[in-house]
């Protein structure tokens, strides 16, 4: 059993949303297809992957370092024990030989584009949906039915007002959703504060999220904090800059509602930094760190045991991203919910095309692998990419 | 006064060493040539740049992000307040817009080449040393005459014993270098032991440093602490993972020794949780982080007001890298000294030809700008890859 080829190409997810610190204008992703020897049904079977937006396409770590590293190695370093199926485990060692210790970033989202294009490929071949497999191998067949899901939404764009922020809203509520999210921290507090409390005519504020995407220092978080106490929300989200550990603790320290923050951390140490620094409170807050920005699943894995090695629930992690992937680990894993894209970075946000979102939750389905031929727009744009 | 033009491509620095964590047998910098409109001597005056060694070349990033933004950018954006140079701060900002928080990796790196080449390229054009710059600019025009230095060697490589070890120490007393390094952690304790005490046998353990490169975990780096607290060594470098906050600030509290760690932190928010999170000792320890990794001279500045704000010495900042870019720094704002290179990672490592160390400090020389054009070995290759 062998790898015969790896498809690398890049893909724009351009629009015209913008948080409190990025546009979106030019962003693009990594789309990835692994393929192997197996044949069913007359055609080689290949897993496929991409990473989570924000990021961009990181074809020259994947082209230069990544790729050319699994093109090289012996077919023994890629296989599991019994030889039946690839190793993700053995198969991220050798991506990331000689690469040296720190600097999670670039790199990490690339690793965790072609993490995804293996896993796809080892549930295709074990002929299960990649939660399930995830629940046999590692949850002791444990999973969850349903999975707790909230619209990552609320984005600042040109000419948006209240009204079609409230339109935006009452549509997640249609579409099924509870919580909702919306960015905050790029208009003055009390702009902000307004959008909040139009929206809370929609929704309860415990079921309101608001990210503030790394934008505040800490004399303008506690402020923040202090004027949205009141409304306790469902979390506030990503307060200062993401490796600013000690605002966090001070802000944690203060700020008396749920607080949610990782996704751009992209490595466990990082991860592991945030709960040792960073004054999260287990039982209240979210770790969000995204599996396809942070060398994958595999890694996600040993950020699990890392987490529960440090007291804390799995049940606090809800993956950012909005991916399928992400809605599989948290159904077969059974961490605490994952982000969801209706609207925005299409064609790579959102679930598959038949999920149907009730009371908040949605069901991963039976569709074989991470499901991505069932996103119909995203599987073409995937085949004309990489075939 | 405008960019005319940005080259960029990638060069190989391969060779057959390798640390406690990876081989150098791929490695390859990225080099870069910014072109500006401003004519001397019927050329182009041209600023030159590379990224330091360990963390690959990132044509990728700067291809697809860093450079055009540059391209794109409006002449006023780049240029300072008089119109007379380019602004490598406001460039900066150029160049990392719509670049989200956190993740401090390969973007650092790619960024950093492209930071050298607007540095070279703006003391160029004031026709001054880029060491007399940064002291006019932002010392006060106060700098070092003579900058401490020491050679990053003692690597492994095939068949090196602990003869051909102390040749190259000796090789290195010969070239007027005073504190040595070497690397530790490939091969059990013993036998690095015995490999310190074979260098020691040449040079007084006050002049030896070791380098771990962020292999050992909490118990290995405590035990070799123990082992070698005896030989007072200058220092000893990365025990553990760079981002291992909580592992250095164990061993801190434990080893009586100097400590230096900080090449693989690629920005400000990474170095502050070092001196935050990682019980660093500001009487006795040092920080390494490498302009030419973490987003170049610019973030540098900042760094450094960082450091002293937080009650730490200037002095207490040698910079890794080996390059010219480090010891133009550390003799025009005076810190504690610089890396060199005289045996590796060539044709990139190292000073100027004409450098010469006594008592191990070197003189930054008279060549206006970086003065790359002053090593000839590099600058030809660079002349031949980005003309």
């Amino acid at each position: 059993m062998r790898i015969t080829d790896i498809r690398e190409a890049t893909a724009s997810i351009s629009s015209e949303i913008q948080n409190a610190y990025v546009n979106f204008s030019q962003m693009t992703v990594s789309v990835i297809a692994v393929e192997s020897d197996v044949i069913r049904g007359g055609k080689p079977v290949t897993g496929y992957g991409f990473c989570s937006n924000g990021r961009y396409a990181q074809g020259g770590i994947l082209r230069e370092r990544l790729i050319p590293r699994l093109r090289a190695a012996g077919e023994a370093d890629l296989l599991c024990e019994f030889g039946d199926n690839f190793d993700p485990h053995k198969i991220r060692d050798v991506m990331l030989a000689n690469e040296k210790p720190g600097g999670h970033g670039d790199r990490a989202v690339a690793a965790g584009a072609l993490d995804m294009a293996v896993w796809d490929l080892v549930a295709k071949i074990d002929q299960l949906p990649l939660w399930r497999l995830l629940s046999e191998r590692y949850n002791s067949g444990r999973h969850d039915e349903r999975v707790m899901v909230y619209p990552g939404g609320g984005y600042y764009y040109p000419g948006k007002g209240l009204d079609r922020l409230q339109d935006e809203m009452r549509g997640y509520r249609d579409q099924g959703y509870t919580v909702v999210k919306m960015k905050i921290g790029a208009v003055p507090l009390a702009d902000d504060l307004a959008r909040m409390e139009a929206v809370m005519q929609l929704v309860g504020g415990n079921d309101l999220a608001v990210d503030a995407n790394g934008r505040f220092d800490l004399a303008e978080a506690l402020v923040y904090g202090e004027a949205m106490a009141p409304y306790n929300l469902f979390w506030f989200e990503e307060p200062g800059d993401p490796l600013d550990f000690q605002l966090n603790a001070e802000l944690a320290a203060q700020y008396p509602g749920a607080l949610a923050t990782g996704e751009n951390l992209f490595s466990i140490q990082d991860a592991r930094n945030l709960i040792r620094h960073g004054g999260m409170r287990p039982d209240q807050d979210w770790i969000q760190v995204d599996p396809a920005l942070s060398y994958g699943l595999t890694e996600y894995l040993d950020i699990i045991k890392m987490v529960e090695g440090l007291g804390w629930s799995r049940r606090r992690l809800i993956p950012h991203g909005g991916h399928q992937l992400a809605l599989a680990l948290a159904a077969g894993l059974q961490l605490g919910g994952s982000e969801s894209y209706p609207g925005v970075f299409q064609p790579f946000g959102g679930f598959a095309d038949d999920t149907v979102i009730v009371d908040g939750l949605a069901e991963p389905g039976e569709h074989i692998g991470i499901g991505m031929e069932n996103k119909i727009d995203m599987f073409n744009e995937i085949q004309r990419l990489v075939g």
